[in-house]
């Protein structure tokens, strides 16, 4: 079993996607994570869902948790609007994760270590000829596994 | 909106469950973590899918999963069955992660703001007197706040 036969579509996004699709994105596909395409075409990183809320989130706020409480509900509804037209590019950290990627002949053991060693449930499969063919999420690796 | 209002229901885990069942929910729930609960019967952390990987994966692979390769294709399938009878107790890392937890009052406000300075898809919602009453995930929350 190799990374080539249990790759699936992901759902991709560019830098300059709009952060708030971006969140549509997580609401209807609910994937382990974005892969980020940078301007070249080719895989940059994983975007988190939870950096998608940081950028939302006034700064006070991400510094302590807590002070939420003092924003009423209503206010607090509607917060990812503070989103307006910010990109993925905005979303992510200034210096961004590195990619978890293999070739399409990595094993699973690869496949897991790479994992567990990145904390990442998404794993990119590059082809050294036709560039990224997919992912590999935990979800699937897993599945797999347990059946062996 | 509150967070009693997002509330799910989600797979969880005790410190003696082994590890290999741990595998199996992930295979067949897909949960973003599996919430372990602790002697007390009380939510101690949320254990990700990559650890459970990490305990099947020999030292030193974890340490360079490029050595993964030198593993035949026939023996890599079958890894997970390293995990023996471990423990989830045996998954988590020595010191685990801090619960990310709020009341049932808390809005999605502080949830996105908790899920993104811990960069958790996963917070506990605990009630004082009820204890645990189920989990929010992101993409519970990404739903309902890209409606909103």
């Amino acid at each position: 079993m190799r990374a080539r036969d249990l790759v699936t579509e992901t759902p991709t996004v560019r830098l300059d996607t709009p952060a708030l699709e971006a969140a549509r994105l997580f609401a209807r596909e609910d994937p382990p994570g974005l892969v980020v395409i940078d301007h070249d075409g080719k895989p940059l990183t994983v975007l988190p869902g939870s950096q998608v809320l940081r950028l939302g989130v006034p700064t006070y706020i991400q510094d302590d948790p807590a002070l939420a409480r003092v924003v009423d509900e209503a206010s607090a509804d509607v917060f990812l609007r503070a989103l307006g037209d910010r990109t993925v590019e905005q979303c992510l950290p200034e210096r961004h994760k590195e990619l978890a990627v293999v070739g399409p002949e990595a094993t699973v053991l690869e496949l897991a270590a790479l994992m567990a060693s990145s904390h990442t449930p998404l794993v990119v499969v590059v082809d050294p000829q036709l560039g990224m063919i997919g992912v590999v999420t935990l979800a699937t690796l897993m599945d797999r596994l347990v059946e062996s």
